[in-house]
């Protein structure tokens, strides 16, 4: 398994897909026990080490937050947020395996993101240093995916039993992931609402049948916010990730069977936590964000104490940690 | 006002337009104190703290000047120089509310860049964490206000008094909000050379009457230099903030009778200080630079300090700071 | 020489022309020193100083290795990556000039890399605080030479009476400063591959016959790895660093006379070690990686720590340095 300890070499976090249900909770454990240290204690786990973060596409909450994640551990941070500024953006096009081992000889643990599937497993193969993906492509995105089932099982007690909405491209990276860390959790069921046009990939769906999950699809989010005790949306309008210009081929609006506002949350009557891993378009009217049900907030706070918990756990070995 | 202490959520710096005189020179003393403070005292002030930039407009001296504060009192630096760099920039074209509120989920306090005017304020309404307005549009420019003020209360001994020039446009966000922070203090006049076609904006007039603060304008930078004890000068060629380019509107040399240079202060004969926000183009010649009335970089210097009091005003309870 | 003690003012690194050997020796113990010393007293030598990236070209090594070096001294980092984010890359054209004594009156340091040839020496002629050359056009590249030329030092045992094979256009700034260190020292020879269409410049040619240093042009790599004891390549293919795209003028592949790849080093039949500054494109062919010759990566870590021994060197008395 790729979150395995390897026996030699780096512990790298390139992909969730083969997590078991005891290391998934390792990892909330470790993301609540870093939130719980004091602050100056959480600030000697890294100290004088560096972070690289390495992003090749945009970012908001995913950088930052790797970056407020290794402050919090007293690490410091050095990088890029556009490829542009590097020799990989220049005349040059330096190749991914070059620049991650050029970084990798400078830094103690890379974060890259980057807008193909499998960079992160190519970047892992040639690293020096600890690897940790932060998106690849339409592949994984296993600090999304670690952060917002922690988050769910915060707010549902643990997600083993639960029934869990997922509304989005089920291939899109951070529904895929989260889809692989559900998987490996005991969850009642997981019911997917797919935007037009996709559906849930062959790999998901050979987990959760090896796995013994039942897993839906359901028709319209009012569906899912019925049956379920918890609903992810990341809606329905995504670019295509290969392609840099591409608002032309995605819909102006959201359709309304995948649209969230107050009046729907009304008519169903439930109060059904919603988590979105951002960033929002028009898929979460505003008007939901006061109501308590919102708790997209709260889940980026959570995500950067798990990616806090994925930088330490490749830096550290076990027994420096607060476990 | 909104510089006063709310009794609850964060404190905020968004506009000067309602401080008040003990109230800036609160200020000053603040920025005075943590300039003297022994480095590694002041290092302790944000320790474990982290500080976002987020910055929507280009900076040189604003974006870094508020990283080099906060490195001063040891919190640590996150952000963006680039909106093309985030999400926000990108097809997702993120709302700033929501950059806003996920960037507050991550950081101790947020320095917002922005090209629209009221950016700030509506920042402030949904952040949970502090909020400090580094420039909203043609609005306000609080910390290039409070820093320039107090560098002229440092030259002068105090602008109680004192008649101070202020070239350019009145509405561009520095000169606006310079002449709020005057408007709180007793200067003896200020004087005003508006760059062609601008003039002094309502509520700035407003305010110097409310507060019985003499203004006039003057036709020639000469005059400022002769009958004022000191000027600030932001130039009279400038973009329009809201257009990406604009060069083609903008006159391709400074008036001969906004421009400063050796000849023109040696034909004035008067010792008289001159301040500039920068950036500079042509509005001071460079052979200005090495007299000692040059004072701009001093006033970079200071502005820092200023920032730097600024930070800690807004996540420090007021026993905490060096006062 | 430029990187002599001056008698008042900041001390810079702006070129390596005039290093004597004694210096340079000098550099490389201390890059040493800092290497061995305890990371924690390490980050205690450059603690509440902070260190301003000013890069007006991309850059990944460079750039990455001095923030890291910095960090590893314990200072903070701040500055640009990319000059549109600053108000030097937008409407206001701010002169490199204005940047530098803007950003010298923020900061303790400031590293420099820019377009055109001498760009460094103008900034340190106006700037407050020491300015560390990090490549200026078809200049300099100090840090690279000085990292690159200790690689060889450590490899060879001393880069006295040993041969040293250039490869690429002498006057790329990489080798033209890397020419100027070798001068400094005893090699029994630099044997130079010049890229088609270019020539040993007429500085390097003067200086190695003032210090006596044989130096000689030689036709293939295979000349230069069969008969040196070590080889630097920068490759041949080039944009113009003035022309913001050219690609179209640079040959699509590197002629087989400058190519290096396994097959060709099992044929000379020597273990020459290899370094190249990066980026590398084609010229040296990804199956030579795996070989224990080629040390392009140990040389990325040795030039971090002689970055940190540049900004140790011109931030701190002789007396507090690790020597």
């Amino acid at each position: 398994m790729t979150m395995s300890e390897p026996t030699t070499g780096p512990r790298h976090l390139i992909s969730v897909k083969e997590i078991d249900g005891a290391r998934a909770h390792r990892f909330f454990d470790l993301a609540e026990a870093l939130r719980a240290l004091p602050a100056e204690e959480c600030a000697g786990l890294l100290a004088r080490r560096t972070v690289a973060t390495a992003f090749y596409q945009p970012s908001t909450r995913t950088r930052i937050a790797f970056e407020a994640a290794a402050a919090k551990l007293g690490a410091a941070r050095v990088g890029f947020a556009d490829v542009k500024t590097t020799r990989a953006g220049d005349f040059y096009q330096e190749s991914l395996e070059d620049v991650v081992r050029n970084l990798g000889s400078l830094v103690d643990a890379l974060v890259l993101r980057h807008f193909e599937s499998g960079a992160a497993a190519r970047a892992a193969a040639v690293s020096p240093v600890p690897v940790v993906n932060a998106g690849d492509g339409y592949n994984e995105h296993p600090s999304q995916a670690l952060g917002d089932v922690w988050t769910m099982h915060q707010l549902l007690g643990g997600v083993e039993g639960a029934r869990i909405g997922l509304l989005g491209n089920p291939s899109i990276r951070s529904l895929h992931s989260i889809g692989f860390v559900l998987a490996a959790l005991s969850p009642a069921e997981v019911v997917f609402l797919p935007a037009p046009g996709t559906e849930v990939p062959e790999d998901t769906r050979k987990l959760f049948e090896a796995n013994g999950v039942r897993w839906s699809v359901a028709e319209h989010v009012a569906d899912l916010l019925a049956g379920c005790d918890l609903v992810e949306t990341i809606g329905t309008r995504h670019p295509d990730h290969n392609l840099a210009h591409d608002r032309q081929s995605v819909p102006e609006q959201t359709p309304e069977r995948f649209r969230i506002d107050a009046a729907l949350l009304r008519r169903v009557g439930r109060e059904v936590p919603i988590l979105h891993p951002g960033p929002r378009t028009d898929e979460i009217d505003t008007d939901v964000d006061a109501l308590p049900v919102a708790q997209y907030l709260p889940q980026v706070t959570s995500g950067m104490w798990m990616k806090a918990a994925m930088l330490a756990h490749v830096l550290l070995s076990d027994d420096r940690l607060p476990l």
